[in-house]
């Protein structure tokens, strides 16, 4: 291949992808299908087959971009908090949050379509985001020791967040009355107040 | 119909809708067919297509259900609470968190599926859902009156806690190391702190 077709090829890629994210949303995994993701990214189903094996090769993609993506935002988000476990819990509950709203699409069919994949692909996906959860709890941990924090169970109390953020999509709208800033920032402050930290 | 067949009759509906969930849940509502429904029910599809006209009817009737016996289940948890914001909350929160524990499929799918719902489908689900929020939205209104609670946005706020209740069929295990009921009360815990109140 040479750099043009590499080029294009990785455009079709993406292309794919993007496309079959909409599907996924719109008809699920199961009615979902090879031929209408071609179709809207304007190749031929055997194109799509060249890049992915089939329907679960795609969601693992997605999933674990998407995961990736807000993996990177927070660590960035966390790399500019400083070492205080309040202003860490905040911005890595911020960074999440607002990926989420800003992502509806790719957070809402990873909650819902990720109990379709096979054990193995299942665990392509939620390995990223075990690590993510790993960040998560490291922060809460630090807080709990440092007796800034107090919640009964601390994975229960990170996964309570993480999945009131995963909530975000279910009826955030981008045209509504709070910018994603906004409301990834009032959910930084109920991620502090579970922990039973008052914010002032 | 004498009385017999009129049993009967309801026996096959609620074995119908009994699998139709398991199918909705294990193929998502596109994936999911009349025929895998009738044949698990034990029944043919022309005798569903007699109980339900089609699968948005189907889903319609599973997640109103559930809705439903969820806000039942608040509302009996909110008459014995007494009159205090606090207890009212805390309450709500735990019948609520509860429900969801117990009844894992329901809940996944509500959210998972309710997407795929026409407008006016969708309308007839949400409507339930609606006011068992403004059960929740009535008593942080008290208790942000009262200067007990302390919340950037009411609704939002509400809408966090609900989410994150919605959010523990994702993680939660009836043979874990804690019970539902173990779970439901943490999650009363988060859910005070949430809105600012510092549970001692």
């Amino acid at each position: 291949m040479n750099t043009r077709s590499v080029v294009a090829s990785l455009g079709v890629r993406e292309r794919i992808l993007e496309t079959a994210l909409d599907e996924f949303y719109a008809s699920g995994f199961h009615g979902a299908t090879m031929r209408n993701i071609a179709n809207s990214a304007g190749c031929s189903a055997a194109n799509v087959y060249n890049h992915f094996e089939n329907k679960s090769e795609l969601l693992v993609e997605i999933l674990r971009r998407a995961s990736d993506e807000q993996f990177t935002a927070t660590r960035n988000a966390l790399r500019k908090a400083g070492p205080h476990p309040v202003d860490r819990w905040r911005a890595a509950v911020v960074a999440h949050a607002l990926f989420t709203a800003r992502n509806p699409r790719a957070c809402l069919v990873a909650n819902s379509e990720l109990r379709y994949l096979g054990e193995v692909d299942r665990k392509r996906v939620v390995g990223s985001r075990d690590a993510q959860e790993q960040l998560f709890v490291d922060i809460a941990e630090d807080g709990v020791e440092q007796g800034i924090f107090s919640v009964p169970h601390i994975h229960q109390a990170v996964t309570a967040v993480l999945t009131m953020c995963a909530g975000i999509p279910l009826w955030f709208r981008a045209d509504g009355p709070l910018t994603a800033q906004e409301v990834a920032d009032d959910f930084g402050v109920y991620a502090l107040n579970l922990v039973g930290y008052r914010v002032s």
